[in-house]
């Protein structure tokens, strides 16, 4: 079976000058990989005629599939819509079901129509248009030499909606794909080499069609095996095989057999054993909150936060000891203690978990530096506090501290419960 | 002057499968900017030989300077030293220096140093070595045709650390590079396209060395002005002039006149009047207060922040009444204005910002849909509350919620203090 390869072409200024970091490419990969089409080249490009040009020249020598994202709103700044249609040698006219479309989400949202809205209406007779529902800006279909063209607007929302709905089931109605499966193991408090070593003998025995990865972050690794064949269920099986070895080996670190985030771990934990959690965070400012309520349904388990960011906050919120905050300061082990046994009585929890820390890049002192982190995990009955060390920056500190702390909490609830 | 062009390679199949979203290539694209080098463009590419050495080739035709980033870690799967080693025809040696960091920083972390990891002491020997102080891969640099090449660690932390002592110093040294400056407008409250439509006329008066760009973000648009000259003190005074004429046409409407996020505006007007604020967030669940603390120095202005993702706690510590959580529910006008009520007496502030509402995509009911909100922000006087609806998904829509509360908490603080 021919595999099939895909170009994303990102166009803007916007991403060369490094004004924004683009998500879009990233998800596009995720999608295209679960149905089999291998990303080849991920090129962004400015908004200049000539790159774009030379960037669909180029890509279509490698791939059999270009996305192009970016470069169709309404603003003078777009030169995307009249470059492809000079490109596969159309030329721009309204479709009225786009203008319809157009005029009613202006009339619904009480805003003026302008010429410029109406131009979106606009598109090469030589596409096929791919209606987007979420917006303004229509998606287009070119082929040309067997090859396939999308572009699709730049604004996320509206671009997986169109990958969704149009852009994957052409795909898979136009090509013959292979069965493509990743398998990923979450592990914590082992480095990348480490592991390394106590896993090269299966890597080394791994068949061609079976690939390992090393993805490190935020103090954990994940390690992927990506399998490769022609049916799904023959590629699924001979990956479990591999997959269950790898589990053996690193079942002392591993958090999850799943790529999935440590909050959506732990909302698991505490969803199966019908327990709450709150947390208390001092230097981590409510980021740990953010993490464990960016999940669906947390609202099961997850009651909330006391964000002290100041000592008046521990104290008359949490019950903090004003003479502890005097004499050994607020990032403590002491601090740390009273603020899980704090959140645990105020907010009627089963488990909390506290940080205090001096996250950069001041507020340091000879005795304490930018870095020094305390945090705690407990329940009524007791409480584990660890002292930590970082020397990244304040939003790196702040990272790595909410997932150590995330980690000591999933720890402490499962050998307590 | 010879504009200065870059690539920036990005190698590493994650980026390929969307395990990783690519934040390095956007921070070193706004470095280069800086100096004046115009990044023409991005490409990524997987652990595949053919894959870089193309791309490689490629970029060597477009750009003066081609930075890579990824593919130096201690695992197997990293092929990019080798591979840069044949492309420009060296062989492997042992870099002394590299080899000494490496054995301290294993010493200093207590673990054991395994072979794996002094191969990351190899160099080629037709490259400058640059000494990487953040991590074990050192940096390289190669030069061929007039052409500079950078190889850097993909850590972000290691590579920012390379790139600020060792790159764009020798970049700035070897090249004779032009002046670029960037301004930025930030706006809230518009669309896109109307603000085009008011500043038409500015924008076609514009020389052909001043670019204007949109760049929505958050419900709200960032308007760019770039100019390109030969000495810096004349293109920063050409662009001033058309920036105050830009100001003065989207004054009802400006944020700031700088790049910066609302969390960076509201701490300077804080600073500025010496008042203090804190959040209470429900559906936002410390994404406000992970903002706001996000500043470095914002321990100066933010007390701390009460996360009442339960109605319990709402009740318990910001004092909402039963009543009104029973009768309007926690989703309402009444609702978000007592949280702000407590939060102000409880937490001792100036200022209080509230949010609660239906983040998806679960939740909803056909009075109150998924995406309905409540907002307030206050003063120990008063209160000012707004509904908004959103119908994007979960993560989006928190954003949008924090944003709009930040800018409702902002325009509240300019107009009572």
């Amino acid at each position: 079976m021919k595999q099939i390869n895909a170009s994303i072409i990102t166009i803007g200024d916007e991403l060369l000058i490094g004004q924004t970091v683009d998500t879009n490419s990233a998800w596009m990969a995720r999608e295209l990989n679960k149905i089999g089409i291998w990303v080849k080249r991920k090129v962004a490009v400015g908004d200049v005629w000539d790159d774009i040009w030379k960037a669909l020249d180029d890509e279509s020598e490698s791939s059999d599939v270009i996305l192009i994202t970016g470069g169709l709103g309404p603003t003078g700044d777009d030169i995307t819509k009249p470059l492809l249609c000079q490109y596969f040698g159309g030329r721009l006219v309204v479709n009225e079901q786009v203008l319809e479309h157009v005029k009613n989400i202006f009339t619904k949202l009480k805003r003026p129509l302008l010429e410029r809205n109406l131009k979106q209406a606009e598109v090469p007779d030589v596409c096929t248009v791919l209606f987007n529902e979420r917006g303004t800006a229509p998606g287009m279909m070119f082929q040309n030499n067997g090859k396939h063209y999308f572009s699709l607007p730049g604004v996320p929302y509206e671009m997986k909606g169109l990958m969704t709905s149009e852009v994957l089931p052409r795909l898979q109605k136009d090509f013959t794909l292979p069965a493509l499966v990743h398998k990923t193991i979450f592990t914590a408090g082992q480095g990348e080499s480490f592991i390394a070593e106590k896993i090269k003998d299966f890597e080394s025995s791994l068949p061609p069609n079976i690939k390992l990865a090393y993805l490190p972050a935020y103090g954990m690794v994940r390690l992927r095996l990506t399998a490769r064949g022609d049916t799904l269920s023959r590629v699924e099986a001979e990956l479990a095989s591999y997959f269950n070895q790898l589990k053996e080996l690193v079942k002392d670190i591993m958090v999850s057999d799943e790529d999935e985030g440590l909050e959506i771990v732990i909302g698991k934990i505490l969803k199966s054993k019908g327990k709450t959690i709150a947390t208390a965070e001092s230097c981590t400012g409510g980021y740990i909150a953010h993490l464990i309520t960016s999940v669906p349904g947390s609202s099961n388990y997850f009651m909330g936060s006391v964000v002290s960011y100041a000592n008046e906050v521990k104290e008359n919120i949490l019950g903090v000891s004003p003479g502890t905050l005097q004499t050994v300061g607020a990032v403590s082990e002491e601090t740390v203690r009273q603020m899980v046994k704090g959140t645990i009585e105020k907010l009627h929890v089963d488990f909390a978990v506290a940080t205090s820390g001096i996250m950069g890049p001041d507020g340091g002192t000879p005795e304490k530096p930018v870095g020094t982190v305390w945090i705690a995990a407990g329940n009524k009955e007791k409480t584990e506090a660890v002292k930590l060390f970082f020397r990244f920056d304040r939003e790196r500190n702040i990272e790595l501290t909410a997932h150590a702390a995330l980690n000591l909490l999933r720890k402490f609830i499962l050998a307590n419960s």
